[in-house]
This record gives C-alpha cells, structure tokens and sequence, in this order.
C-alpha cells in the first residue's frame, strides 16, 4: 500500500491495542526514537497478541514464526520519555503466512507516526519448514479476528 | 547494603514508581529478561523523573548526570510478555553527585525481583566536571523529595 | 527489486564493508539474531559510512538525516556468537534522499542471509526540513561514491 | 576492590580478549556509549567465553548460567564508531558460582575506561538450582584458566 495512504491510519483500523512506556535508550543522538526500535515495538506487540491469543509458548511451542521480511514507513518523530499507543492488524493470511501491520501513535494524539509491520512463516519448531497443513488451527483462528475484512487470502 | 536485606524492599520503601511493558527483546534465550535489559529500565525512570520533576531537558540543559558507578542484585526473573512495576528513591544525595536504588516488580505481585542502581555526578554540559557550587538547584529540590530520609547527606 | 534478485547479491556487489561482532543480546528465544537487530546494523554501517566519509558530526553537522522508509527481506539465519560481514551501497541518490542497501552475510561465507536498508532525507538540524539546494556537497560527494551505476538518478 | 585500584587495570591483567564495533544506537543523547551498553558487551565476552572455551551450548546444555549481581565502575567514555576492546578474568571461582571481570579500552589507548562484570551461579536448567556437585568439570576447567592466580577459590 502506497505511503501517503497509510498515512491516513487511524486508531480504528487496528484491532489490537497495547501502549507501551518508551525507554531512555530508545532516543538516538537526534532526541528521537531511533528508527530501528520501531520494529522491537512491533516484535512485541504481535508476540504479545500470538502469546495471549493464538496459544503461542515461544520455548515449546510446535510451530514458532520466522520472519522473511519487514518493513516501516515514518510520518513523524515519537521519543522518550512519552507512552506509545500501537495497534496491530493482519493484512494477509495464508496458508503458513501472515502479513502483520501495526500503526505507532503517540499518547492523546490521532495522527499516526509510523505504519510499519512484517511477514511470519509459521514453520515447525527444529525444521525450518512449514507444516505439511500450514500454520495451527489454534494460530489460524487468532490471527483471523485481526485479518481486516474477516475473510482469509491466499 | 547487604543483598539479604535488599531482598526485602517492598513497593512503599520507594518514592516514585513506573510501569513498563516489557518487550519481546528483552528475553534472552533463557526465556527471562536479560540482566542487561534492568539497567535499561533504571535509566527510564531515573531520566523520567529528571525530566518531569527535576527540570532536566536532555538536549539543552546546562548540567547533564554521568553515571559513575552502577550495581544491581537479582532475586527472581522476570519476563515478556508481563508488566513491570519499578520504585525509584534516593539514597544518597551529595554535593554534585546522588546514588539512585530502584526496586523491580511484577505487576500484582509483593516480592522484589531486582534491586539495582546507579550513581551520577551532575557536570557542566561540555566540561564534563562538575559546576563549583554542585548541582542546580532545580535538580537538588526534586532529588531531595525522593531521599529517603528527607535530610541530605554528603 | 523482487526477493529472488535480492537474494542472489554478492559481497562484490557492495562498495563498503565493515565486520560486527554479534552480541549476546542479540539472539532471540530462537537461538539466531532477532529481525530487528538487522536495522541496528544498518544504522550503524551507514552512519559510519557518513562520519568517516561524508563529514558527518552527528551533535553538530547543520545537516541530519531522517529515515523516511526502511525494509529487510531475510533469506537465511545468523546469529551470537558469529561475526557478521556488512556490505553498503547506494541505490539511488536524489537531490536530498538517498536509498542505502546493506547486505548481511556471515563471515567465511558466501551466500547473503539478508538484504534490507533505508531512505535517508537529509534536513537542517532543527528544522527537519530539507535545504534549498538539497544534501551538503560533501555528503553527496560520499555518497556518489556507492552509488551503484556512478551516475545520480532522479 | 575499591574503585581507585580497578582504574589501574592494564590488559595484560585479563587472559581472554575480544574487539566489539560499536553500534550506533549504542551512544545515547550525550554522544557516548550509554552506560546499560556496557553490561551487554559483558554478556558477550562472557557467554562467547562459555561457548567456545567451555562447552556452553545454550539452547541445550544440562547447566546455565544464572546473574546474581552485576556492577560497573566507569573511569571515561567511549562511543560510536569506534572499536572496543574487552578483557575479561575470573576473580573468584567457587563450588557452582563465578565471578567474572571485564575491562573496556578504546582500541588503541592504554588506559582503561570502564571494569565491571558480575557473578554467574550455574544451576541446572529448568530446575533453576545449583547441581549437587556444583558447576560441570568442562565449564569449572575453562573457567579455572582465566582464574587470576591460578588457584580455585571459595
């Protein structure tokens, strides 16, 4: 989806919601969040979302998610020592896959500052492979209340 | 102090308190929080307080903290997905320099999991020594309320 | 460009390397280096790269930049304690932007585990708006020199 | 040791040795390597030492190391983008638990910049209790040669 029109995401359009308290160490030298802790907030928010809602256990779960690729567009600065609003949607849900994107906005503001997200395989836990059936009914059905229009793609 | 009685130290022994989430990072491979993570979130809340009621403005201010010594005594573990509830008091304010505790917490839970800290020296900005006449007194007057006998000491 | 061509870049393909020790901390419960540690090495190659080739002084120069967008597409795992080879060049330099790729490959290997970078605006300092006449000489002139084809775009 | 004798360290005083490239994210807003980055290179001096000296496998092994306390004395800065180097020495070697110290310098300088280090107590994994014999004869045996007089301790 082109930039500027993600630009327009609104708290709404997600349908998972978690704030998180920025750190010290999240400000580079530019008295901003650095750009590449944008994608630890995102990391967190949908481990957090797989734990608490499609039964993920990282450390004994049969499938765990790897990640094949990310990506981020900013629109505007957050820093410490503020709290983050992030929401979480699913853009895509296949067969072993999930297109992941959450929205970054600052506490008691609407416009949204980043949009970023990324792209799980589910694969089985030692084997690095999708499952001969794709990814968990457990995982399938958690991920399917955030999938934006409710019916799953390809 | 000795680590037996830090071991003690219950949420009213501290002055000033934070929530943090924590973050999917934050885990090592042992599945708890990292020891080097809790410094991270000392530095949070100490910085936070500078900042909301010591009138410290990281990028402008004319003094800056430099942490000269830090410590940290570990009881239990922590993890992600939880909360973290964190206590700040000081135990030792000087002329230019103050000796921070902070306490870690799981949210809803009595024991304290970590008892760490750090001291800093208060420097001219760009000097990196400290002013004559110690730290300002802005910053004295929000240190002092979280000294955890009222009275300062040298 | 498509993951598949990504996928076949070569040490050769990039005009800057640096080599970074993984840390401890960078490993995930999964025992390899968490996704969003790749966009820290990023920031660090190119930020390198700026300093000790294109003048930058990050609490000085009148020039920043900004990310603007960033992505990663990972082909394969590398993780704690191995080093890491980084490769940097510039894919496309506009009047104030430029698009860095850097490729990730293990040491003593041949195949490129990831691929990913960031579009750079460069603004004046306080402003957060690019200059007139677009990035300084001197870092236009640092960046040419990685830029992939010699020749500027756009 | 008081902190005036650790500011004498030299490398010659630790047996194992490894350089670590800075991070960009590694300086905070005072243009030097924030001070919870430290306990991070300790963390990997530390467990790289394990791994390729002591038979640690992470993921698997029957023993891990558990932090019971850290501490650090800083004696100058170091920062982004220069390269690190770590010292690192056993200065207590008990039944299950070790003390560890490491040295920062600036590649290329004599003095020392920072001695810290902290405390691992090797329990079994899962059980989070010391073994009944103590650490493993591969683990107290690597250990054992970075022991500064050569000589195992209480």
């Amino acid at each position: 989806m082109a930039s500027f029109q993600l630009k327009g995401r609104r708290r709404v359009d997600y349908g998972f919601h978690q704030a998180y308290r920025t750190r010290w160490s999240d400000n580079d030298m530019y008295d901003h969040m650095n750009n590449s802790v944008y994608s630890f907030l995102f990391d967190s928010i949908i481990n957090a979302y797989l734990i608490e809602h499609c039964g993920l256990r990282p450390p004994t779960s049969p499938q765990i998610g790897l990640v094949v690729n990310s990506h981020c567009d900013y629109f505007g600065s957050v820093g410490f020592p503020m709290t983050i609003d992030l929401g979480l949607r699913v853009n895509r849900l296949g067969n072993s896959s999930v297109a992941y994107e959450v929205g970054v906005f600052e506490q008691g503001k609407d416009d949204v500052r980043a949009v970023g997200g990324y792209t799980h395989v589910f694969v089985e836990r030692g084997k690095n492979r999708p499952a001969v059936n794709g990814m968990s009914d457990e995982i399938r059905r958690g991920l399917k209340r955030l999938l934006i229009d409710g019916t799953p793609k390809l």
